[in-house]
C-alpha cells in the first residue's frame, strides 16, 4: 500500500467507504434507491426493475460448447498484427491486448505470436526430438517419452526481444498492445532440460547447446550450458492444456527471462557443443548496433520493464473521480521488487501495491488508487527487481545504447492524460 | 521429495542417470545413435532423418488466428457430459477432462460447467447489479462502474458440491473425467464483496446476503455476512480474459472454497438481510441427507480431497519401468499441507511432491515418482490440509454420512493397475 502523500492527487491507503461517493462520475451512475441508472445507453427492456430478456428463457445446455470460447460481446478483444511491419504475415508479430488482460496469467488464445516461418502443423504422435553431439548417448524421444518422464510446472511471461522496438527512435504507437503487446505470461509444464540432458549423459567439454525448430525457417539458437542446466524446460504444455501450434505444438525449448526467441518453437533437435554456432538469428537479427557501429551480441536476458495498462489509449477515463491505475511490470533477472508510479511525468513517484503473487520471471501487476480532477497529467510506471536494477528512462537508455537498436527498449514511457480524459503516448526525455 | 523405502518399488529420489535407462519400455523407446525409434507407429516420411512434412514449406501467418485454438491433434480433450445425469442439458454438468489438464490452472475452455436453467446469453452493456435491502444506499451498477472499482486477483479452485456424487452408492465410473471432474482453478480478477458492500453501507443488524444470478432458473443463494466480508469477490475476469459465458458472463460471485453453486453466475442482485432465505438450492438441494433422515443444511466448505490423474482410466501405463504418479489436491480450508500417495491400497504410505506454488483454496498438484514392476497396484492418494484433517476412506465416510447423500463425497478413491498396465476404479473399503 502506497503512503499518503497530501501534495498530490493521489488517495492512499483507499477510503473504502467514500472513494465512489467522492467521484463525481460515478456518483452520477450510482444512483439512490433501485431505479435504473442510464450513464450507458442501455436496452430499457434489459435495465432493472424489468427482468432482463436473457432471464425469461432457458439458455443454452452444456452440451453446447465441449471447448468453451469467450462470449461474443467480447469479439474486439484479440491479438492484432502490424502489417507494415514485416514482408509477409508469416514472418511477424500478433500482439497480447494487454489493456484489456487481467491478472498475471495471459490467456493461451491472447498469448502474443511471432513466427519466422508461419505456425509448423504437427502431428505430435510423429514428433521426435534428437538430442545429439557431445553426449555419451545420441537420443530421438517421441512426445509419448517425454510425457512419461518427471514434470515440471513454472508461471513465466515470455517477451520478444523486439518488444518497444518500433518505440526506440519514438514511434509512438497509439495502443499500449502494440507498444508492449509482445509479451504474455504462462504457467507452462514439461520436462527440466537437466533431465533430458542428464539422460544423454553430457561430456566434460560440452558448453553450448543449439536448439533447432520443426518450422519452416529452421529456427536456431545457442544457449549457454549454465543457463540450460539452471532453469531451462522442454515444455509441452501452457496454462494446463497442451501448447497452441503457434506457441510449438506439440514441444518447444523454454529459457526463463531470456529472449523469446531462445524459447525455440517446434523444437526437434537439440545438438551439445562446445561453442556457440553463430546462426542468423544471433547475427545478423536478436544484436545491438551501437553508436560505435559494433554490435551487442548474445544480450540474452530480458531487462526489468513496466507499463502502464490502464489508464492507456485503449483505456481513456470517463470522468473525474476515482481511478485505479494499473499496469504490469516483470524481469529476467529473478523478481520484481518494487514499482513506483508517477502522475506528474516522474518528478514524485509513489510505491504501488503489488497484492498477486510475485513469482520468478512473471508477469507482476500493480495497482495504484488515484482521484482524478480532471486535469492533464503524466502517468509513468518505473519498476525495480530484486538485483536493485531500476528501470532507466527514454534518455538514459539511449545514452548507453543509441538510436540504432530495435531489441531491449525496457525504458519509461509516459502516458498523457488531457482534459478529456483521453490518453496519448508521448515522448518525455 | 519422498523418502526412500526400499520395501517398495518407489524409486526416490530420482535417480536421473538411471530411471529411463532403468525403464524396459523407455529403454525400447529411446534408440542409441540418432535413428528412428518405431515405439509408436509414425508417417515414416515424418521421422528423423528424413526432414518432416511441416518443416518443408511456409505455415500459417500470424493474422490466421487473432484468438488462437488448441491444436486439431486435441481435439478428444474437451469436456464432456453423462446424458442420463439429469432430465436436460440446461440443468446439467459437463466435467473437466482432469487427465488431459497440466499444472494447477485450468484453461478457460475446458473450465468444468454446472447450469440450472442455461447459459444467459448478457450483453455486458444492458447488465446491472442491484444491491439492496438492510443497506444506508440501495445502488444498482453497470459493469463499466464495477470494472472501474479497486480490483484483485486471486487463483482459487472452484467446485461442485455434487463432485464425485455418483460415487457415492459406489458407481465406480470408468474416467477420472466423470469421478472428479467438477473442478477447476483459474486466476479470477473482480471487486471484493466488501468494498461493494462498503459502498452501499450495511446496516447493524444486517447478517445475510441473498445473492441471484439473471440466468433463467433465478439461481440464488444465502451468504453469511462473515464470508462476504472475508474473502468474497464479484469477479468479470478469468484467467485474464473476460468471463466465459458459461462460467457467469459478465459478473459472478466468488465465494472461494465454498460449494461451487453460491458462487453465483451472471450476478444481479444482491439482497442484505437478517437472516439466511431458505431458498429451493439449500433446501431440497445442496443439503446431505443422514442415516436419520434428517438433512444436514449450509454444508458450505469443500472438504479436502485429492485424486490421483496419472495413471488413470484415461491414462494406462504404457510398459514397465519409471512412472510419475501425480495427481491433483485441494481443500475449502485453507492450504494443503501434505500429500501421501500408497500403490499398495493404502498399507504403506509415501509423502508426494509439491513442487508448484501452494495458493489457499486453490488446486495442488503433487507427483510421486514410481518404478513399475508389471505387477498389479492398487493406487491412493489422501490429502491432509494446514488445519490438520486428513481425507477420509470410504468407509469412515459412510460410517459418518450413511449412504444417501449426493454431495461433499471427498472420500480416498482407489484405481487398480491392472498386470495389462490398464486402469480400474475399484472400492475399497
Amino acid at each position: 500500500m502506497a503512503t499518503k502523500n497530501p501534495e498530490l492527487p493521489v488517495e492512499t491507503p483507499l477510503n473504502r467507504r467514500n472513494f465512489l461517493k467522492g467521484s463525481a462520475a460515478l456518483a452520477g451512475g450510482v444512483a439512490a434507491k433501485a431505479v435504473p441508472t442510464m450513464a450507458l445507453a442501455g436496452n430499457p427492456e434489459n435495465l432493472p426493475p424489468n427482468v432482463p430478456s436473457w432471464s425469461q428463457g432457458l439458455g443454452d445446455g452444456v452440451d453446447i460448447t465441449p471447448y468453451g470460447m469467450p462470449s461474443e460481446f467480447e469479439q474486439k478483444v484479440v491479438r492484432r498484427t502490424v502489417p507494415w511491419l514485416t514482408a509477409t504475415p508469416e514472418s511477424s508479430v500478433s500482439f497480447t491486448p494487454l489493456a484489456d488482460v487481467y491478472g498475471i496469467i495471459t490467456p493461451n488464445g491472447l498469448h502474443f505470436c511471432r513466427h519466422h516461418g508461419g505456425v509448423a502443423g504437427i502431428n505430435s504422435h510423429d514428433h521426435r526430438l534428437v538430442i545429439h553431439g557431445l553426449v555419451d548417448r545420441e537420443l530421438i524421444f517421441t512426445m509419448h517419452e517425454v510425457k512419461r518422464m518427471p514434470s515440471v510446472s513454472r508461471i513465466h511471461f515470455l517477451e520478444c526481444a523486439a518488444n518497444g522496438g518500433m518505440e526506440w527512435r519514438g514511434a509512438q504507437l497509439e495502443a499500449v498492445q502494440f507498444t508492449h503487446g509482445m509479451i504474455s505470461c504462462c504457467e507452462w509444464t514439461g520436462v527440466k532440460l537437466s533431465t533430458l540432458l542428464d539422460e544423454c549423459g553430457i561430456k566434460p567439454k560440452a558448453k553450448w547447446l543449439l536448439a533447432e525448430g520443426a518450422d519452416a525457417s529452421g529456427m536456431t539458437r545457442s544457449i549457454p550450458m549454465d543457463k540450460a542446466l539452471d532453469d531451462c524446460m522442454v515444455v509441452y504444455a501452457q496454462n494446463g492444456e497442451m501448447l497452441r501450434p503457434e506457441q510449438g505444438y506439440p514441444l518447444r525449448l523454454f529459457v526463463p527471462g531470456w529472449e523469446g526467441n531462445m524459447s525455440i518453437k517446434w523444437l526437434r533437435r537439440i545438438e551439445v557443443g562446445d561453442q556457440p554456432w553463430h546462426t542468423r538469428e544471433e547475427t545478423s537479427k536478436y544484436t545491438d548496433l551501437m553508436p560505435t557501429g559494433k554490435a551487442r551480441q548474445f544480450t540474452w536476458f530480458q531487462e526489468c520493464n513496466s507499463v502502464i495498462t490502464s489508464p492507456s489509449m485503449e483505456k481513456p477515463i470517463n470522468g473525474k473521480g476515482f481511478v485505479e491505475i494499473q499496469g504490469l511490470s516483470w524481469t529476467g533477472q529473478g523478481k520484481i521488487k518494487q514499482v513506483d508510479v508517477s502522475v506528474d511525468g516522474g518528478k514524485n513517484w509513489h510505491p504501488a501495491q503489488i497484492d498477486g503473487p510475485v513469482f520468478d520471471k512473471a508477469l507482476t501487476r500493480f495497482r495504484l488508487p488515484w482521484k482524478w480532477d480532471g486535469k492533464a497529467a503524466l502517468l509513468q510506471s518505473r519498476a525495480i527487481d530484486e538485483t536493485g536494477y531500476v528501470q532507466p528512462n527514454f534518455s538514459e537508455l539511449r545514452a548507453l545504447r543509441g538510436e540504432w537498436s530495435i531489441y531491449h527498449n525496457n525504458s519509461v514511457h509516459t502516458w498523457k492524460v488531457n482534459t478529456g480524459g483521453d490518453v496519448e503516448n508521448v515522448q518525455l526525455s
